[in-house]
């Protein structure tokens, strides 16, 4: 089949989008658990971890603090949680073993395949908020063929400011338009398209677990709409 | 082989330690010259471009002028070369065709087997004065398996400004000591050893030509020496 469309580039979210974020997270948590005998929500912890995640980027994106990538914020927010949940007595590398669970996040089955597949054709690069390393090392981890590891990080801005989609097209060499954004989140894509890139939406309805009520389907005319990265690389041609 | 010390990541020069950038600039202006009928000394065309380099960064470098990537500078001194070989009626798409002949580079015969050999232990990135988008393009068209294409333009400073090295280490989350710079130029490894880094000298020693007379050897006790990057993953225990 040939593609609807010609881009050069597809730009990915990653967590939620190509990741499992939230059942990778939890697992982390109950290996913990049974090692040093706590007993707790598991679910609700990494929902509450999860929870801080825009507010602390808010803090950066407003210029409110200074520049700090993803694992700090984590970290900061790890501390905060674990407190919430009246976790004391952790030693310092068993935080830094629990934070960079978001290194080995695992990702969505059909993620592989459909990235291989579309590397064959287009350009395949992260453009996510996640930080250089986390991504390099969960790319290694669960085999995912990133061209390029970039997002946030390296473009200084977290999504969904412009610097972080236009930054990462610059440093592609392209054109917003010879770029896709994919994403399983309508908003990243509102963004996105209003910059000039293509949007596809992959659903994943149960990133945020089996009461998700949230990003269930496309709620814009977007240029794809998947349930699925192989899925995606049928209709793009691969 | 056990390695003799331990890093988590190879951070790789690329013009000359990975690529051969001399042949392959010659066959593409050879290209060029057999479409339009020109006759020059295409050998003395590729090395008057790559005498622009250095003095080209040395604007950035020192402030004189803003940030402007690679393939901006390349552009500029591909002009002023076309120029003084008296070569003019160039159209810009065949500027930019020759421009890009950067991004089409050929990898030396051992370094796509020895990257591959290297990438099952330890993370690969590019630590290049190349921007993203020449390295991106050049790794997919030649099978160059990089874990992140990092450098000059991700850290906004051209080697061997110490920013280039450090930033590039903190992208990938390690501690210099933790990686290794790999490259065929003994002035990258004084600057990198100089920071804490490790250091892999690869001669390459037809790199500018049968005449080269700079690098052709080791001029420090660099950790490791080797002649190719088949023999580097050799020591390295790959």
């Amino acid at each position: 089949m040939n593609p609807p469309f010609k881009v050069e580039a597809l730009l990915f979210d990653v967590f939620g989008t190509v990741v499992d974020w939230r059942t990778s997270i939890i697992h982390e948590l109950k290996t913990f658990a049974d090692q040093e005998g706590l007993d707790r929500d598991w679910h609700a912890f990494a929902d509450a971890w999860r929870a801080h995640y825009q507010p602390s980027m808010d803090e950066v994106r407003s210029g409110r603090r200074s520049w700090a990538n993803l694992d700090t914020l984590h970290h900061e927010s790890l501390l905060t949680v674990l407190d919430e949940f009246s976790i004391s007595q952790v030693s310092d590398d068993q935080i830094e073993h629990l934070n960079t669970a978001w290194h080995r996040l695992e990702p969505w089955p059909d993620a592989v395949p459909g990235l291989a597949r579309l590397r064959a054709i287009y350009t395949l690069a992260t453009l996510s908020n996640g930080n250089v390393a986390l991504l390099v090392n969960m790319a290694k981890r669960a085999g995912l063929p990133w061209d390029a590891v970039l997002g946030a990080e390296p473009a200084m801005a977290y999504k969904p400011l412009p610097e972080a989609y236009l930054k990462t097209v610059q440093f592609l060499g392209l054109e917003t338009q010879q770029c896709m954004m994919v994403a399983a989140h309508n908003d990243d894509l509102v963004h996105a398209s209003a910059l000039g890139l293509r949007t596809a939406f992959v659903s994943r309805p149960t990133e945020h677990g089996p009461t998700q009520t949230k990003d269930l389907r496309a709620t814009d005319d977007w240029d794809v709409v998947a349930t699925s990265l192989t899925e995606l690389a049928g209709i793009m041609g691969c």
